[in-house]
């Protein structure tokens, strides 16, 4: 491009626009209908369908292990596989700050490239509006995804019973504690990075080899407890989770006690809920720790038919509490 | 809600998240599938699918015919439809600035309840996030659309063929006109009112009686001028425009003369053209001009061989002159 920053007219729709989306845009997301430009993408596809959406407004847009481009990548992918889909498709709507240098914005669409391309999806269709300075604090972006549903009925949130195990792909609380000590300028020892991943081929070899996983669910924005709490109350039963057997890495861990934080209630962007019938327990265990992203996998407790609607806390004394979910806001803009 | 104005917290993913989810958006929203309140919506579509994403930013958030929340619904409505679909699913992802007044939120969200009802689409699965203040001027909204293709192949910006008849759906200008006047406290003695609308089904009532439809597109960003060159682009192929059948309302002719503005590149929100066989044209013009939303369509040109890529305009006084691409940006948030 001929300017090193992001000027308004980048987002004109006019030549600027044109400019801009072909030096760019398809340049690391190029795909076939993509370059069609049209205003809608044709997408050949069979139903059943998962749809999500999310829009991603992290603050610093470029942390340990990740940026605001892989994480708007893998955020999507992750919520569309979390319904038992294969992740396909995506939109992609930046909203840039004018004067955002052209250095980030290339940095973060090439690493939205490269996530894409891992996770097997393509980028068809979207949307670039550039606005005044400080109309928008440098730059967010909505990514919509789409995925074929491989089981049907498949895992939902109210599909948690008495009876089920509850794992854990792995440990929690990296994603929000990488991006909060990176925004406060704070520096660990051990750094602490970001989980941030696309979950989706572990999952749809998961889902294909036990079709009766009853709830999958990435633990995202208000962390672990909260979302163990969104399942108990739309399913109608109670958690038990065991304190001692939840994973979490030493250096989450020591960062966590350090600025008073919970790592339960911290957002991750590379992790998994999944509730599933006894016996099918140890074989996902299995699955999930034949794969990188789930090596650290555990189980962490079980439902019962007390306390519905509520989790509560196995803690190490032998002990047990309520497990609430997020009240307030604990990290505006970690995701 | 318990405040009167949109809190961090809302935004949180926790409790408070939950209330607006359903003390809100639920309550304007709501349907069977928002109300499961899964990270992504089931769907039940046959392909082939179009697919399209847009963020609307557009200042000040409410104007004369309309505001963010329907204009959000009207454009991604129209742009699936262009793609000869019938728009079935939306997303939506909202970025709201901490401290928004409730009743401003409120009243976008009930107006976008309003109209994807009236559109005949569902909004299925959203995202909310709340930044701190000044991270984003007052509210930006993303929405995604999804539909079932109808004719296939259907129309298409690449489509177009010497010979083909241009029909324009309705006058010109009209959002853009609107959108700058509120937005600089002008008024004129006949107020401007954005043409705001969802296409949807008077497009499908069209390329059900006519497949053979070659383009249709909705001359937004970059205003009419912008698209036709896409199209001539895209195609290959040159357009010849009679400047004397283009249909501007006297209130935006007049508007434009005053702030030195060319209507023809301005937004329209509710217009579409449509490039078709020259002897489908006129059935064309009695289905369009049969609806409210096409009373005013007009035959405005031809497609020819000559002048690839270029849009050629047939002035008043028969001389003619290229009608160029938008280069620069003449009006940022505009939509």
């Amino acid at each position: 491009m001929s300017s090193d920053k992001v000027l308004l007219d980048y987002g004109s729709g006019g030549r600027a626009s044109q400019r801009l989306i072909s030096e760019l845009f398809l340049k690391h997301l190029g795909n076939p209908e993509l370059a069609r430009l049209n205003d809608a993408a044709r997408l050949d596809l069979r139903g059943p369908l998962a749809f999500s959406t999310d829009t991603f407004t992290v603050d610093p847009i470029f942390f340990p292990g990740g940026d605001i481009g892989s994480l708007a990548v893998h955020g999507t992918v992750n919520d569309v596989a979390m319904l038992g889909a294969e992740p396909r498709f995506l939109s992609c709507g930046f909203i840039i700050e004018e004067g955002l240098p052209m250095a980030d914005l290339e940095r973060i669409v090439a690493s939205m490239g490269r996530a894409a391309a891992k996770a097997g999806v393509f980028v068809v269709t979207g949307d670039t509006k550039v606005v005044p300075r400080s109309a928008v604090d440098k730059i967010f972006i909505n990514t919509t995804g789409i995925g074929e549903i491989i089981v049907d009925p498949g895992p939902s949130g109210d599909r948690a019973r008495p009876g089920d195990a509850v794992l854990i792909s792995g440990t929690v609380g990296d994603h929000g504690l990488a991006v909060l000590s990176t925004r406060q300028g704070l520096s660990f020892e051990t750094p602490v990075v970001s989980d941030s991943a696309a979950l989706n081929h572990l999952i749809v070899r998961l889902i294909r080899e036990l079709p009766d996983i009853h709830v999958l669910r990435d633990p995202t924005r208000g962390g672990l407890a909260t979302t163990l709490n969104e399942i108990a109350e739309s399913s109608g039963v109670g958690c038990e989770i065991d304190e001692a057997a939840l994973p979490i890495s030493p250096e989450v861990s020591g960062g966590c006690s350090f600025l008073g934080l919970d790592p339960l209630y911290l957002a991750n962007e590379g992790k998994f809920l999944c509730f599933l019938p006894e016996g099918l327990a140890q074989r996902a265990l299995e699955i999930m720790r034949s794969d990188p992203l789930g090596r650290a996998a555990r189980r962490i407790g079980s439902v019962g038919a007390d306390n519905p609607g509520k989790v509560v806390l196995r803690t190490g004394l032998g002990g047990r509490r309520l497990l609430n979910m997020l009240e307030g806001e604990q990290l505006p803009r970690i995701c």
